[in-house]
């Protein structure tokens, strides 16, 4: 890499990391579901959570074997949803750098009960996880071209990812969890990527009530957030956030 | 919007702008090509971008009739690449934020003659070429939900876009020039997103032979770059930025 600095007047050649980004080929029952540009780690995870966080499988208990060969990962589960494995490998959308999916779904998501309000997070309590995914994301720090997720359960770290692709983070982050058995309906996700709906509802199918972003929301996930019972938090940066959909789950500040 | 803020000891709700997505299709010829989640503004342009920058109707001239229906665009052209129409509309690629193709067709590009390497730039002139995107960049300043790509003939601004996606940003920008036909083998493309392998090619396919970001390059980006000929510039941000392929484009800076 030739980096070039005009006020330190430095033009030379030096080594540079790179995010690195591969095909991976999700099998499922011997049958090719989808092909993910994903970072080439954690592919089990990856596999695992997009089947569960997608629908395509309806519990995790439902996986009998994951095996890994070379950018190919071959998932065998007992029971299958043909309907989203049938939307997922159809590919409908042909995606703009966010949705594996379009808003019908949202509406098919309603079919689902809504999640229950009873949790309570300090807004302090948000900002210090959004402050420790930012601490743990080591690859951003030395490529900058990746997106990282986690998941707290009562504050704790539980699980974490990075991945070039922000829906691969997040379904990483939410399989290291699933495989666990924590309590998702106690859970937040904190993740560095944008929220359009198919994040949102990734959360909302695995009953975790709050989603946590640094950056920004898209209508889309305003829209799906509201609709499901996910409180959608973004801009979640230092000392200062913005919540779009269910504010009740954070309590309020005594304000003067 | 509800927003906190710990240091104001601020808790209030408040209007706040929110970039809006929308399932946008495209239909070549009364068939469906694609739906792909975009800002719902430019459908013309972002659908008459896609086709040319991925290969699916040869020459811009070849487009006979653009009409837009609401959310969808239908588009008659009189010559068609079957193949691309299939491979796009197939959708192996089930999305990660990120390309909407894999390696394999960095392999085919290859049968394009590469670049020419005559073309020369400053690199204070790329600088400020990013300035310029970030200066009229006023969706994102209002959501932090966009990116932003302009396409430079000379230094001089020549076409805009902004969009939820990285990928339709180009397709508009890059198509508001072929409406032109301004010399895309001088041009300059500058965008505020990552640079997978597809956007990379989006310029290769368009002979336009410097492509810059603002953000950060990914390991498939840097093949394609190398392979095609285009100069990848990343991370050009105030007074510095990264050439990570074909830097002979790049003026060296006198250094001490």
């Amino acid at each position: 890499t030739r980096k070039i600095d005009l006020d330190k007047n430095l033009d030379r050649f030096e080594y540079e990391n790179v995010a690195v980004e591969a095909p991976i080929k999700v099998f499922l029952n011997g049958k090719h579901l989808a092909t993910v540009m994903a970072s080439p780690q954690n592919l089990a995870e990856m596999a695992f959570g997009l089947l569960i966080d997608e629908g395509v499988v309806p519990q995790p208990g439902d996986v009998v074997n994951v095996s890994i060969d070379k950018n190919e990962v071959w998932v065998e589960s007992r029971r299958i949803n043909l309907d989203r494995f049938k939307s997922i490998s159809a590919g409908v959308i042909v995606t703009s750098c966010s949705s594996r999916t379009d808003f019908h779904r949202v509406i098919e998501e309603l079919k689902m009960s809504p999640l229950p309000l009873e949790q309570r997070v300090e807004a302090s309590d948000i900002l210090d996880m959004a402050a420790e995914l930012v601490k743990r994301s080591v690859t951003f720090r030395s490529t900058g071209g990746v997106h990282s997720a986690a998941l707290f359960i009562d504050g704790a770290m539980e699980g974490f990812a990075e991945d070039v692709g922000r829906h691969n983070a997040v379904d990483k982050a939410i399989d290291s969890c699933l495989m666990k058995d924590v309590p998702l309906q106690r859970a937040v996700l904190v993740t560095s990527g944008r929220q359009p709906a198919d994040i949102v509802l990734k959360a909302a199918r695995c009953r975790i009530p709050i989603s946590v972003s640094l950056r920004a929301p898209l209508s889309s996930g305003v829209y799906a957030a509201d609709l499901t019972g996910v409180t959608l938090i973004c801009f979640a940066r230092g000392r200062r956030m913005n919540v779009y959909s269910h504010p009740e789950r954070i309590n309020p500040l005594r304000t003067i």
